[in-house]
């Protein structure tokens, strides 16, 4: 049975509504029947992947596909139950609906609440990772959206089943919508999707760089997520030495493909020498080509490659790092301003005052003092389950919770009220007085 | 001396980083000074303003523009010291920039903050009102926003006076850069602006309907505000009759040309004959033309014109109401969000379950019960000076305040912190403590 993705996308506006009014016990059984129907149809699931797994290998060994893509493709081992585990704790997350922002009385029994409610329908598009596609049906249906998914085509066969599975353990729970998860086919579907700007409320594209870029230069549906992960660390006149090593390493060399990894070192004139004599050889133990700038190369000369302007606008995700000798912080932070990519930047100092100007004047979403880079995270932010990296400076910024999936609308209570009464002769002051109340339905 | 939009731009955005680290007394006193000039440059203000209203008289006498518009366009009478209290109560409202909106300690000496900054640059393009240049230049001052403005052909001798005025009055002021605020001359620098979705982060549209439209649809960056407003009044089975006449007349000729007013009424089958006995005299008195469905029609053969499928999709901003009898409570929710703009919409009655159906199943930005919808508004909703309002889900939704011109990032505080030492066989579990403070750089 194929559906157009018209007509899904009208399911899922349709399912979306439904799903608005479920109740939280509602949202967390279906995803209980989630996690259980992933382990108790895990032959099913392995069955497919195996068949990806294998044309997968056979493009690997006609150097048609890279090793680490294949990796991420299987599910071999403990990953069936892993997702289990990981609906699991979606379900065990805080209700991200029907929160009560804010509660004013405007006057004598009129009361104005502002109530969480979800954003609707959510498209997301997601390379190879067949995890990916059930990290977001969970973390869809807790946050009460209907999601239309389309995987990589790598994983076609596996994403099939896993949607399936899905669609069968949750449409079959008390209070769930069918139509609230759809499964695009094709590319031909995307750029069907992508034109959807009614239908559609939100795309999360997840996958590489170019492959978001793609997405925000096609489509006029609000997208979520981040191109480039062009991270800094600068390291001021007066910072510790032994930990700006540290941390320098850390934020370089930790997990390298990763967006909040740094890909440019910024160094006070001051502190260069020392800084340099120390980190140079830390890195290049660990592998990582150095590229600096003409200071930074007259201060170790044989162990660093020239940088060239194209250095600072560029996302390695690699064992490179683009070094840079700064006057002063001020230099430091327009860098950061005019070649990064407003995801994550730290300084290391211990000078209270220079890291103060450095949070207030990074425009990142993350701006840190003496911590690394890759802390830019939504589970090490304390965020529960990450929906994504966000460089907008619209709605969500940085890394993204299930408050992320949400949005509001103000719940007006009255008792009979119309705005002439308050106006002219009738004149009647509002009080705007904060409840402390929470609105339930 | 004219400047191309893209050198007003990207002065702008520059302008935007320093206006970002200003302090609330800088922003306020330039904003003093803003309200000052003012008053103090009122006769070159009313000069401009002259000239403009002249012009648009000779075209209101061709016919080319409408009386509304005409009276929009003056400044004359109390209008500019009126535009300098505006600006003084808007220095009054409190910051939105640097709350500290949450506080985590991630493990021992490593604390998160989420704390609001401005969005950046944000363009704002209106019709003829030139009291809306000086209202937004007040907003985004004092959200720490630069802005790019575009006023109406009528006013444009009144705008470039009133920008002059405001950029000459604020850039002289303490710590207050010089580029904060552009103006725009022709429509083609709107094309133009519309395009620089690397340099500007939101546009925001203040006019007609079709004027949104045209800017929604030809523009990449983000856009804050609502073409339709089709507002409805649900007049449910168990409604107090009285009560409900009085919402249906305010609702609908409270003030008829605002995006807010009621332009379809539904009501319950039940209650139809008793409600319409009642309301479509006093409709009628007050000369609003209905146009009924069939069994409203019924009910009240003389009193209505035949709606066609079209007058559920119309916004008439007229004393025009469309009138439905519907079988049910489901009913009236699946037409609303069906036919609606997701504005504003109100049930009437005194079931109380229904009233909570009605409150959590309409899709829509404000959702009121026993009260008019003209109450949707950021004034009446306390939010002080109101941006406009919103019927996107993603970012601010309803009426708009200054909160919904700011963004957030994440400030990490560490002492040195790295990630790998919470892995592997360094694991430190992260405490994830919610922490009773906040972030004052």
């Amino acid at each position: 049975m194929t559906q157009s993705v018209q007509d899904m996308a009208t399911a899922a506006r349709h399912a979306a509504r439904r799903l608005a009014v479920t109740s939280t016990a509602q949202r967390n059984a279906a995803l209980e029947a989630m996690a259980m129907a992933l382990e108790a149809r895990q032959e099913e699931i392995l069955g497919a992947n195996t068949l990806d797994v294998a044309e997968a290998q056979q493009a690997v060994s006609q150097g048609r596909m890279g090793q680490p893509l294949l990796k991420r493709l299987s599910l071999a081992g403990d990953k069936c139950a892993e997702m289990g585990r990981m609906v699991t704790s979606v379900a065990a997350q805080p209700d991200p609906l029907n929160v009560t922002q804010s509660a004013t009385e405007l006057s004598t029994a009129l009361e104005l609440y502002r109530v969480t409610v979800p954003i609707g329908v959510i498209g997301v598009i997601f390379e190879s990772r067949p995890d990916a596609l059930v990290q977001i049906a969970a973390l869809g249906l807790k946050s009460g959206n209907a999601v239309l998914l389309k995987g990589g085509r790598e994983a076609a066969r596996t994403n099939q089943v896993l949607g399936q599975v899905i669609v069968d353990a949750t449409t079959g729970s008390d209070g769930i919508p069918s139509g609230w998860l759809g499964l695009l086919a094709s590319r031909e579907d995307v750029g069907v999707l992508l034109g959807m700007d009614q239908d559609v409320d939100l795309i999360i594209p997840r996958g590489s760089n170019e492959f978001v870029r793609h997405i925000l230069d096609n489509t006029r549906i609000p997208v979520m997520g981040h191109a480039d992960g062009i991270c800094h660390v600068y390291v001021d006149r007066s910072a510790q030495i032994g930990m700006a090593t540290h941390i320098i390493v850390d934020a370089k060399t930790q997990y390298v493909a990763v967006c909040n990894a740094a890909e440019t070192l910024l160094v006070h004139q001051d502190v260069a020498p020392a800084l340099l004599a120390r980190v140079v050889p830390e890195l290049r133990s660990r592998g990582v080509v150095l590229r600096g700038d003409a200071r930074a190369r007259s201060l170790a000369p044989a162990a660093m490659d020239a940088a060239t302007e194209a250095d600072w606008h560029t996302e390695y995700l690699d064992l490179i790092l683009a070094v840079k000798v700064v006057d002063d912080l001020d230099q430091a932070i327009n860098h950061i301003n005019e070649y990064g990519s407003h995801h994550t930047d730290t300084i290391v100092t211990e000078d209270r005052q220079a890291a103060e100007a450095f949070l207030r004047g990074v425009d990142s979403a993350s701006v840190m003092h003496n911590a690394s880079t890759r802390f830019a995270d939504g589970f090490r932010y304390g965020l529960g389950a990450e929906v994504g990296i966000s460089t907008s400076r619209l709605h969500s910024r940085g890394p993204v919770g299930l408050e992320g999936l949400t949005s509001y609308k103000y719940v007006l209570r009255g008792s009979g009220q119309c705005v002439g009464d308050f106006e002219g002769e009738q004149y009647r002051p509002y009080t705007h007085r904060p409840l402390r109340k929470t609105w339930t339905a």
